[in-house]
């Protein structure tokens, strides 16, 4: 994972700024033989897409995502895939406050000390719209995984909200895709709609806890010690912007157990080993079980707020600065599909690197000999 | 970041298993120069070293490392450096009963799925054993960065052990190399003493919660989008065996917070800008700011316990395992030394990538032009 | 260097196929605050471009580069750069012939045999037309060698086709860019133009011989012994298409002679050491010396006649095949700027990656002291 | 491959000086289960080893090889191996000349201007001692191959020396092993045995070419465009010390051909494709036909001869330079093995590449439908 790519064997390069002329993913070692095309992809592109509801940004973008290369006749062909968004709503504005001071929270000033230069227009590089090609890549990356991995299946959620969790006794699978908060409890969902109202009208922002199970992982995946699974998974969402935590299974409660709740017995189920718990989210020694894997991780509250902050210009002169953009009241919202597709990019990655160490054939075995 | 090496620039590998010959790092990608001895590396090595006190592992092990190349007359030459350390206390025992069933909350039956072997002598790879190679890297990487960021200080400490925090009003850094479990609240040492005492005689383990403080970070460090110095950073700390979470600034909080009062509003000082706050934790769009960097991390209770827990066998069968060994009843511990190697580690790099990119020459300067 | 991706900081990985919408390089790692626009790399592509004379292929391209991202008001940013060319003139043909048959000498047979898939139309990804987006990538390099290495030039040239060679005592400097060869020996173009008339009129094609000087690279760059300078510019040569041997300095030649006369003697000159003779073509234990860096490779003849051949179906009947298309009788005359732009690329990477592991500073002196 | 490392998934690091402690080989990737032990492996070190004849350097290494990790009951696990040669021969000597003056044709002059330090005793890491490790590593992937592709033989053999080749009309396979020269050809090694006797009384030395031959590579190995299976042959080989140029298949001579001549027939056997001839040397795009892969490459005659030299102090005097050390007068020898050893790691390592990518499964057929 280096600069602007991640991945081992499958490996994803996202470019582009939030108002050049397009962003993408150039994704390099992708199996031949998937069949993919526009459409597949595009469908997980309209889950991110902004401006589908009050709560997201206004910004208006089609998003619509075109392959330029690795596929052919419906299929992958092993060689480069380029997947292409073009910005198309990048609505000609002053963005002179912005180019002159830094916003609180924001990467303005790091850029600005680091490279020298920066786009300000829309936060550039730093935008939350760099993810756009992330989710273009996951679509890819899901592509892959219905042919390899068939039952594999990433979902993410959003279970925390300001200080408002879940409640777990309401969690219902079928209703993550029916709110606009892709939370599995419907009355949570209507707590966070009066919540996010009155802080968008008073111009400030939300974090959220968001949570992604992914089911019929395979066993074996991840690679001692620094390759392990769940290290590839917390930095890819980790990388993922405004994220400032991340934890796996029981995560940072796990400080507070002993040893004799905390690890998960064994018993021989019919189809192999099955677990009585499962407080290591589906990992254990960076190599995944079988169970469940379930990571959870924390998106801070947006910075682009309405409400006058204290900053400095470029000049070193003391500022105030408000951010009039078209912002996220809850950017952990779009948050969701992007943590998916990074979690699809890494299971593929390390399923492609375990076939690479290993192979496909059966491995050590658990049963009567 | 791919199977056993960790580092862009500042390269390492670490290799060896827990009854093995000996153990070690290959260090590829220090800049020459560098005066540095095996003292300096020892140094380090003993902060780590188990058996020094009733709440770490009886094994006893001199941990001596052993320089074998890359440094002449002295000073590091800009070729590989190896760092050996031999494994002097494998005590012969019988390891059938480890060798047969699978320990709950342990590597051992991942690694024998994945790879169909394992050499299960004391968890093998596995074992909190290979964090020597890591420290003793860490050295390495802090020999460099006093030459190259002189200022520059990483400080770990433990925050809470099972149920027990500490009281940051009695932070004291001067307290932290002054009781046993690196903590700056001299009285939460007393209270986790006792706790961990009575578990340890009821054959438990405790987790815990370790903090680490990097003082002197330069402004600019860190790669977007992929190669963030906080990407980077919670890798390397997630890496880490028995690491559950890991969490920058607010961390896991943050998702609680609003906008107004999580960005931290910027002031110029007199040597440049200056915060109000570090809700961020010292990095902002994957760049550090030059605040501090502060970093925590969760690590669960170790599962090698002598309370009788339900597994299966090799062929399948029911079976209770007691996990006998000598065994640490808070391995969140001897994490305190592997976390702050591994935040070294990733700063020198990241001072390295960042040097490759961007020179070090004067970047955009903020103040009166 | 991996899959589509070459250099270790300056990284390009290459996407695209010849009869796809476009082509591209998505370049990370380059330095911020270069000057650089489209027509800056226009000028490289032009050299490359197709059609330009009756000696290479007469498919025509415009061949034009945009800037998708990386690049504000006229200067990198230090985020990825995307360089796109579309394609213009997929000519709508029948392609059946080749996508039934294999051309001998053809990577038709390996791609399909690897992948069980393949874009045919125009060779897919293994059509020299990929080399666009490597010249385009050598664009920006120049671009910010311009800026780190001011002295340094890269200049590639014929030195041989099929059986005729040049005459080194009619070597100009000044005849490179005015004859369609890119050859230092006016009379050797003339020589070309009539061998080369003459195998176009019979269906045939040439082979060549192509030398690249770069002269003004700094010392020292090249990192032991595995990311060698001359290692890498081998493989960067070496992974142009048809190319079949690459050698530095002396070269194959080397083997011929004794440590008497193959090594340079060192003398003191008034800005440091000079060397009496270039055997080594500027490379000593994989660092340069300051001397001009001096390589050559050989590039087959294209396989792509009008001569039939005998090969097989994928049914894996017997058939004999005749390639009608548009190719280039000498495919070595438009490697001598892809040959140029790979080796400004390696020339980039290393700079970079000295400054990362070395620092700007002086280093080893040589003088009184 | 980076600094000191190569391969992708077979990854290679080799560390150690000439003079220093030890040297080694850090293996990381090796697939789990390959039977190995020491004495496979000191086999093919025995065949490198200094000191058997009078035409290879005096001194006197045991070069007994140590598995310090990685291996398990006589198998690997998976994890890291480490490969350790202990350096018994530091023979104390007087360095001081070689210490102050840069010897000619050596790397003396570069790692010091590169790094401003060197270990200067017996050229610390630019010797040719470095190539033990490789060796080693090459004797592991040859036991994976033996696994993974058992009908794969890696053979290396001399096929010129100074001015005189060999006759391919004598060539004969079980020659190789008989002389000192590892040639096919009994004839040539009387010749070069006079010639090299004349060469060595005299203080000279003498440049070899080299020929490897890879024997039963599966079909569809190497990965387009830059991860070519003929781009990291040809980098893994110039990476060996004193190597000038590598070609494979027709190699340079490809230059002088027409494509009338050069492109092989493709006709169809009993167990798939055949071809009529071999001028690609059993690559076609990056990627692997079947047929034989065949490479050549050129060692220079070494710099380190008794005859008098001119050449530089540190402080930038005009001096002479005699090199009495122990050297090899025709280093080419000893590069035989060593060239073996490297090919065999990168074809094991397109072999895992290549399971990784495109799973072990049929892939496109060739045959009735």
């Amino acid at each position: 994972m280096s600069l602007n790519t991640f991945g081992h064997l499958f490996r994803v390069t996202t470019w582009g700024e939030s108002h050049g002329p397009a962003l993408g993913a150039t994704i390099d070692g992708c199996p031949p033989g998937v069949p993919v095309n526009e459409t597949d992809i595009q469908h997980w592109m309209d889950r991110r897409k902004p401006g589908q509801n009050k709560y997201t940004t206004q910004r208006k973008e089609a998003d619509e995502v075109e392959i330029l290369s690795g596929v052919f006749e419906g299929q992958t062909t092993g060689t480069p895939v380029q997947l292409m968004i073009r910005n198309t709503d990048q609505r000609s504005k002053d963005y002179g406050d912005i180019a002159e001071k830094f916003r609180p929270g924001h990467a303005d000033i790091t850029y600005w000390q680091k490279y020298g230069i920066r786009d300000y227009r829309g936060g550039g590089r730093s935008s939350a719209r760099e993810t756009a090609a992330r989710v273009a890549a996951g679509g890819l990356a899901r592509a892959a995984l219905a042919e390899l991995a068939p039952g594999l299946a990433v979902t993410g959620y959003m279970v925390g909200m300001g200080p408002h969790g879940i409640d777990r006794e309401r969690f219902d699978w079928d209703q993550i895709a029916r709110n606009p908060f892709w939370t599995p409890d419907a009355q949570a969902a209507e707590t966070w709609a009066g919540y996010l109202d009155d802080l968008r009208k008073s111009g400030d922002s939300a974090g959220a806890l968001i949570e992604v199970t992914a089911r019929g992982v395979p066993v074996g995946l991840g690679a001692p010690v620094y390759g392990k699974l769940d290290t590839d998974l917390t930095a890819a969402l980790m990388s993922i912007n405004a994220v400032k935590g991340v934890e796996i299974g029981e995560g940072m409660a796990a400080a507070g157990l002993t040893g004799s709740t905390n690890a998960d017995e064994i018993a021989m189920g019919p189809d192999g080993p099955v677990y009585n718990s499962n407080h290591a989210g589906g990992i254990l020694g960076g190599i995944s079980t079988g169970q469940d894997v379930v990571l959870r991780f924390a998106v801070k509250p947006t910075s682009s707020i309405l409400t006058p902050r204290k900053t400095i210009t470029k000049q070193g002169e003391p500022a105030e600065i408000v951010t009039k953009g078209r912002h996220d009241p809850c950017v952990g919202i779009r948050a969701v599909p992007v943590a998916e597709a990074m979690v699809a990019c890494v299971l593929l990655d390390h399923l492609l690197l375990h076939r690479g160490q290993v192979g496909d054939g059966p491995r050590g075995a658990i049963g009567p000999s």
